[in-house]
């Protein structure tokens, strides 16, 4: 016979995030109450009732969510959180709940139509019963799982989201600044600024409220951007004052740092390339 | 009865570009000399024996070779270079030949099979016989063929390479400041941060003198340079000062000028990321 499945609620569950995961546990056989401000239940109600508690909220009111639901979370359950940042979330749940604690980030967006692949980050913080469960519900699921402490999630997300993001948006505004006409420039692109720029663009095209957040409450990312900062600064000083022997020093230095991953990154993008060609322009 | 075709001198044609161009025009049935320091045949030789001289020289040696072979090109002959800056070596095949002058740049790398979808952008300063026979040739080979004049295609190309190169440079950079593992990153990586240092890992695998030039010599990557760094500075302080609002401005300037490309970018970019998932991590 069966075990009976645990209930799972969904705080946030009428969110792009929150719904993806309520279609996946229903899909899984789970029974899913999901909660929000527009919702007949209350987050309150469902957090009392479900044996696991997701919170899926903006990360600017993760903490104050989990702040007032957190002690309502049965001392059986489980108590997780799908935000982008996890040192202060995680932190918050230990605190205010006596269930178990995990903090879960996945790195795919609500467009995916699996996990397949997909890597999910997962901080184990007070958990036996409910990590096994979970790890085996994302393995069955196909998901690249990745454990990291909170710190090391927090940190790492400062450089793959916000250095990232950075990067991109910065690039976007000068483009602005320059008044470069993005359909003129697709004219006579090259396939890496063509390809480049398409993921500058899908950025672009994300909720700006997610990528504020990101920047502004990841407490690692003013290191990550300083030191894109530095980059930048040096790189211009070289640039203007004309100095080769400097530059390919430079550029060295950043080459050699990557190793082998250049030579993969060759192949890959060749790949895409063509694949990208493929389409037409 | 078909005409007979002209002959062609490659200077460089022992380099990657140049090798390229030998292949692709024997290919097409013409008879090529290439000359360089290495060729028993002299690139004095070449020049005064073809009926189309093409310079595909490193840049910084483009001017220097154009004003000694320059006088050598047969007055009913063409004179043509392919370097990624075309104002300076066009100003100076213009005085120093009698012959007609096209600037070409191909934005392809030698790894390419064929010359098919691929922009090659064509300066026409002096020409009409010749450009004729050109477009035909690029056309038939199935180039998407962009005109543009000297200014235009070194203004283009201080964004499209410049300003490229600089951010994807500067970015892998921060990454060894940051003492970020490119194989750690990888495990925990989104999608686009994925694609995205496939981009700039491709870029740091390239020949580090010809980025130089790219850089420190095109005229007008200085301005480029200058508005990415404005940008990148103005995004630090509003991320310094925590200003939500001020990030939601400029994340919003940026997006409105891509315009309806933001959603092109992000289908597009759907369809690489399938692609890369497609193959594995």
């Amino acid at each position: 016979m069966a075990e009976k499945k645990p209930s799972i609620g969904i705080i946030g569950g009428t969110g792009k995030t929150g719904g993806w995961f309520a279609r996946f546990f229903e899909k899984a056989g789970y029974t899913v109450k999901v909660a929000s401000r527009s919702t007949s239940l209350t987050p309150k109600e469902v957090a009392s009732a479900s044996d696991v508690v997701i919170i899926s909220v903006p990360i600017a009111d993760t903490v104050p969510v989990i702040t007032e639901l957190g002690p309502l979370v049965k001392k059986g359950g489980l108590l997780m959180d799908l935000t982008s940042i996890k040192k202060e979330p995680v932190a918050a749940m230990l605190s205010c709940a006596k269930s178990e604690v995990i903090g879960c980030h996945p790195m795919f967006g609500p467009g995916v139509s699996s996990m397949k692949g997909q890597a999910v980050i997962v901080c184990s913080a007070r958990s036996k019963k409910w990590k096994a469960w979970l790890v085996k519900l994302l393995k069955d699921a196909g998901a690249n799982l990745q454990e990291a402490t909170p710190e090391e999630h927090d940190r790492m997300m400062a450089v793959i989201q916000g250095m990232m993001h950075f990067s991109s948006i910065a690039f976007c505004h000068a483009l602005k600044e320059l008044d470069v006409n993005i359909n003129e420039a697709m004219r006579f692109t090259s396939p890496v600024f063509q390809l480049s720029l398409y993921m500058n663009g899908r950025i672009l095209n994300q909720d700006p409220k997610l990528y504020a957040d990101i920047e502004l409450l990841n407490p690692f990312v003013k290191e990550s951007v300083e030191a894109y900062m530095n980059s930048v600064s040096r790189l211009s000083g070289i640039i203007e004052s004309k100095d080769e022997q400097a530059f390919l020093q430079y550029f060295g230095a950043a080459a050699k740092h990557l190793g082998n991953f250049r030579i993969k990154a060759e192949q890959e993008s060749d790949h895409l390339i063509e694949q990208m060609n493929g389409r037409g322009r």
